[in-house]
Formats: C-alpha cells, structure tokens, sequence
C-alpha cells in the first residue's frame, strides 16, 4: 500500500495557493528543495532510496478523481464556489511535474521543480512520504509489542491532550499535522479522535482527504512560497522586493476576499509586516498568522497594531501555528483570550507525539523566475535563502530581528 | 461470546489442588462464596444479574475435551505424570456443580457449593466472569476514543513494567492474575507480550489455557481452601485444628514430592506456620510462599528459620504473591536477592492496570463438612470466617497478629 493514495491528501494552502498561482503566475519557473533540520539524524541510514523513489514515483501516477473535484467544487466554508471551473479543469488534467532525487552522504538531495502552478503540490506530500518512510523504519526496528507500545503512548499522550482540552474548553484549535504526521493511518486515529471527543474545540483539519472522510472544515490559507516567490519575481524583473508584502495582501484578498483573509507576518519578520499592513487592511482582514518567534510577544505586539489602528482586537483573530504544544496553547489561550480571538493550527505535536522524537523536515521553495528565494522569519533558525540573498533581503527590508532559537520540530 | 470458552481457563492450582482432593476428601461438602471487598463499588450498578447468570450458565455447559486432558495428561513440568489416569477420568465426566445466584441490596450473594472434588474449580472462573462483566459496564460507559485509550494506557504501564524488568534482569516472575484480569482478552496480550518481550524473566502464568496456548509453564501450587477446609474436617470430627498445618503439608508431599513443595504459610499466621514446620520438611521442601502481611519481614522471618535448622537460604525459594507492583517487586529483589532465592507471583497489578481501579473481588471456601472456615493470614483485613469461629482460632493456634491493612486488590 503506498504512501500516498489520493492527491486530496494534502494541506488545503495547496489549493488555495494553488488557484492564486494558477490564475496569476502560472508559468513562473520554481525550485522546491527537502531540507532534514534535524541534526543527528542520517536519513539514509532509515530511508531506502528505491523506496523513496517509488513512494515519489506513484504519486506522479494520481489523477484528481470525479469525486475530488467534486469535493474541492463544493467547498463553500470561505466563500460560495471559491475554486473556479478554469481551476478545476486545470487539477482535473494535472500530473504532478518530476522531482529530481539523489543520495548525498547520509542524507537525500530532493528537489520539485517545474511550473509554479503544478509543482506546488508536492511540498506536503513529499514531507509526509518522507516521515512515514523513516518511522516506518525506526518502527521495523521494534518488537511486535514494541509497536504496539509505540501507538500506544500516541493514544495515552493524545488522551491527555483531550484531557486538557476538556479542561480548557474555549480553546479552538485545527489540525495542521499532515507534512510530519507519524503516518497517514495515525493522523487519521488523531483526526477522528478528536471530531469524537472534543467536537465544539476542533475546528477543522489542513488535510483535504480527511476533512472530506470525517466531514471537518479544510483549513488553511496561505503560506510563505508565496511572499518568497512574490519578492523573487519582483527581483528578477528589476523590481522593488519592498513590494511583495502588500502584493501578497493584495492578491489574496483579490481572489478570496474576507473569507481567508488570515495574513500570514512572518516571512520577513512581523515588524516589516506591520509596516507594510495599511490600516485599511488591518479593518478587513479577518486576522493574522504567527509562525515564528515567541508567540506572547507576537500576540502583544499584534494587539497594540490593532489598537494604534482604532481597531477593537476583540474583532480580530489571531491564529498560532509554530511549533504548539498542549502547555503553550493552555497558556496563550488563558495569557490572551480576553484580549483577542485565538485559533491555533497544531501540527507536529498533534500527528507525531509518539516515542520517537519528530523530524524537523521541510520543503522549501529555494528558486522562483531564478532568483534565490529568502525567508527570514522571527526565529533565523527557520531562515532560508543562500547567504547573499539573505544579506541583501536583511539590509533591504530594515530586519533586525536576532533571535535564533533550534526549531523543536 | 461467552467469557469462559474453555475449563482450561482456570488457575493451576484448581488441578494440582483438586487431584490431591479427588483422591483424599473428594466427597466433602464445602460451600465458595463470594465476596467483593471494594468499598463504594455497587457491583448492580454494573452487572446485570441475568447476564451474570448466563455466562455462570454457560460455564456449566463447558467439558474437559479431549485436548485439555491431553495438555493434563503431559504436565511434566513438576514430575512425570504428575496427573493421574483416574483423576483424569474423572475430570473427562465432570460438568460444573450448581450455584446460587441472588442480587442482596446492591450486591450479589453468589455461591458455589457440592462435592469439594467438583465444586473446587469455581473459584477462579467465576472471579473472572464477574469482573470482566464489570469492566466491560465501565468500558460501556466511555466513548469509542475511551475505550481504546484505556487499553493504551494498559499498554503503556505494561511497557513500563516491562522497561523496568529490563533494568531488573534478575528478577524471576509468573503471572498469577487469571482471577483479577481486566478481561480474557487483555491477560493474553499481556501474557504474550511477556514471554516476547521477558522471555527469560516471565517463567510461566497460573493461567492453564494460556500456559497451554503459549507453550508456558503452567504455575502454581496450593491455597488457603485447602489448609482451611483440612481445619473445619478435623473440627467436625472433634479433632484438634492444630494438626491442620501440618497434615496439609504431609498429604502435598505425599501426592506430589518435591517438584510441588512450596508451602503456603499464611493461612492462619506465619508464625504458627514455622511453629508447625518441621525441621525434615524445611529441608526437604523448596520453599515458602507469602501471601499477606509484610513481605520484607516475612523474608526476614524465613531466612532465620532456615539459618536456625541450618539450612543455607541460598538453597530455598520464597515466592511473593501479595497484591505485587513493579516496586514492591524490585526491591524485595535487591533487598533479598543475595541471601536467598525469589521469585514473584504478579496478579492485580499485571492484568489489571489499565484505567480504573482493581476490584478486590474475592471467592472463598466458606464451609467445609458442615463446619465454618477461618482464615487468619498475616493481615486481618484478609482474615475470612465467623467472629466466633475467628476467636477460636486464634486462641486454639496462638494467633497474635494485628496488622489491619486495607487490601488493594
């Protein structure tokens, strides 16, 4: 049974990144690469690379189903028929593009690359083939009941989890675990865990596949490739990389409007993302994204912004989605809950907190119109870009920010 | 499904006890009942009486088929043929003796009576139906996710159990929790997963199904009904009780020699027990077994007793069975384990450490040949009988104890 088995399983962003792209930069050349943050951990030593590659290879022989575009056509949760027919005709014929993999030492140079508009599917699909394939091996390496313990611990840290949860009843949360999920079998027991005990608390999963088995709302909106590729296109053409926030705004709300207006502020640090939010769109926008950086101090920062701009923040809504765990949702939920809205998209912690310790395990876009790509982010641990393009990004964009904590997944 | 599918589904010591009553007292009329020392639990919230009734039924329709006498037939383990044909014989014929059933307040009167040959093997299968039928109503009670999460967290205090074993590797167990067990079920997950996972450690369970399914060593010896009904049919002869002790220890010898003598010492007290010991029998026999009281003075005791009848401890075995843990268990190993041998009959703790708390949930012989039991035991929360009959005993024996601790299981 591979991996991979419909190409609904994926995070919803795909999509709606997906219909963006494909509306508007469709063509643009991209260059997505696999990085393992993880250090310690030689994936060759776990991952067989033939596996690999027929994992990577069956998921190129997927179509989107009837029954997928259906799925996708029906979706109303943000807005009526918010994916367009020119869209879906485009899914309906889509093949993802080739990937290039190779051996390198103890670890795998993968890369995705090819046309914006069809190689932005891979990112969450290669990271959960990739994880799935390694805890495999780490589980071939136990006993019978060995495994069995393995699930088990899953089951009893989950049941804690809902215990808090239970304890915390105002606390809202989705599932954003697909790309480190332990296994597509485990997030599923997780998702459906969850819709069954804390039904009220959990909002939705990013996974498009199971929110269409459990009946949940998909959940996502947009991610960092899209500010990079938007500041990359805009260098590569002689433009003003300063543009790319606002453009970004821009488009979305162009495409999608109120409905997944959640602006996502760290790409190039939140402090160059509030300079560039105009007041307009503070109003609008239904709220903001943390993905980096302390979260507490993101979240008074993120008030004051709303306040300077006359904004009540208790119209607004912030969601969290860096690194969570049960403690720091507790704690942002009681620290902020009267102040303003709170979601929070848990990923790792969530689908991987099993016995082994999660992979920190990415898939970066590193090249859009053959420019370097750059992320800078609250935490330059998660930073990514070639070291030039880094620089001139920093200097460019005013950056200051010098924080640089080890990511924990 | 029926809880008890087979009459091998039942504790060891019903055979090796019930072969020694065959041939010597098998027409004496004894009267189980039932007891459940659980304070709070009101067991007709959680069983119904015409299932209870069923699954006792269904017991009655059960035979010792053909396979079952042949797994009897080649016990070995203790001495060749350690079963004999006429007993088997006997066995092939038997079908369970009547019960009484009757729901007393929130309770049930449940008790088992006849021939001691044929009532005798009641005890441990009904112990499990009853408790099986409550957990089962607890399990009712909980969601989907409850009810797998209980059995995780079982899983997970078997892992640790398990890990500390490990650390422990000297440590020599049986499984003696057939009675106790959450559920059939889950004492074969646990029973299997211990000779996977501690197969050097793990020497064999009570539980003769399991012995058999596993190609384990089917372990046990002897219980407080003996030594108790041997009392009340030397009373009702107007005999002295005191023989009582020691007749019990003579007829073991005599019907199974060395391979069974392991001496159960509790029953009215363990210091009349090594008053009545003689010094041949502590050479001869393999060791003792404690069962209620301080197990760490109970090993003191039994180690100056040997030294006194110069007997090297090195040479003897002490096997604990008193509501063990993993704790309990370590450290009577490191405290004891250089001055004589151990070796851990694990019930409650084994086969029922999931979510909810142990039923102390008890079978007694309550009457033999007209006349009331006693049971004293090192911990007068154990002690069973009639307030008068207790006062006979203990002034007829010298019983001094006054330990009163509360049972856990």
């Amino acid at each position: 049974m591979p991996i991979i088995t419909s190409l609904l399983d994926i995070d919803f962003y795909k999509f709606t990144m997906g219909q963006l792209v494909f509306h508007r930069s469709p063509e643009v050349p991209v260059k997505y690469a696999f990085k393992n943050r993880t250090s310690g951990v030689r994936l060759t030593d776990f991952i067989d690379e033939a596996e690999l590659r027929d994992e990577l290879d069956h998921v190129r022989t997927l179509r989107f189903t009837n029954s997928d575009l259906h799925y996708l056509l029906g979706t109303d949760e943000y807005g009526a028929r918010m994916f367009s027919a020119d869209y879906l005709a485009f899914l309906r014929e889509l093949r993802l593009p080739d990937y290039y993999l190779e051996k390198n030492g103890d670890g795998y140079v993968t890369e995705f690359f090819g046309n914006w508009a069809e190689a932005i599917y891979w990112e969450t699909i290669a990271l959960a083939i990739i994880n799935e394939l390694y805890y495999r091996a780490k589980m071939a390496q136990l006993s019978r009941f060995g495994r069995d313990n393995v699930l088990a611990v899953g089951k009893c840290r989950l049941g804690e989890k809902i215990k808090a949860l239970h304890r915390n009843p105002d606390i809202r949360f989705s599932d954003f675990g697909t790309r480190r999920r332990f296994s597509r079998e485990w997030q599923d027991y997780v998702v459906n865990a969850l819709r069954e005990e804390v039904p009220e608390q959990f909002l939705g999963t990013s996974n498009v596949a199971l929110a269409n088995k459990y009946s949940l709302v998909p959940m996502g909106t947009s991610a960092h490739e899209r500010d990079m590729a938007t500041a990359s296109i805009l260098q590569s053409i002689g433009e003003d990389i300063r543009k790319a926030q606002n453009i970004v705004l821009e488009d979305w709300w162009a495409e999608y409007g109120w409905g997944l207006s959640i602006a996502l502020t760290d790409t190039w640090g939140t402090d160059f993302f509030f300079s560039q939010m105009t007041r307009e769109q503070a109003h609008s926008w239904k709220g903001l994204r943390q993905d980096s950086g302390d979260p507490f101090a993101f979240a008074e920062k993120a008030i004051r912004f709303y306040r300077d701009k006359d904004i009540n923040p208790k119209e607004k809504l912030l969601i969290f989605s860096d690194g969570l765990d049960v403690d720091t949702i507790v704690k942002l939920q009681s620290r902020f809950s009267r102040r303003i809205n709170l979601g929070f998209g848990w990923g790792t912690n969530l689908t991987n907190d099993l016995c082994f310790k999660p992979l920190s395990l990415v898939v970066k876009l590193v090249e859009a119109n053959g420019q370097g790509t750059v992320k800078l982010s609250d935490n330059l641990a998660k930073a990514t870009g070639r070291p030039a393009d880094i620089r001139y990004y920093k200097r460019k964009l005013g950056y200051t920010g010098n924080t640089f904590q080890e990511c924990r997944y």
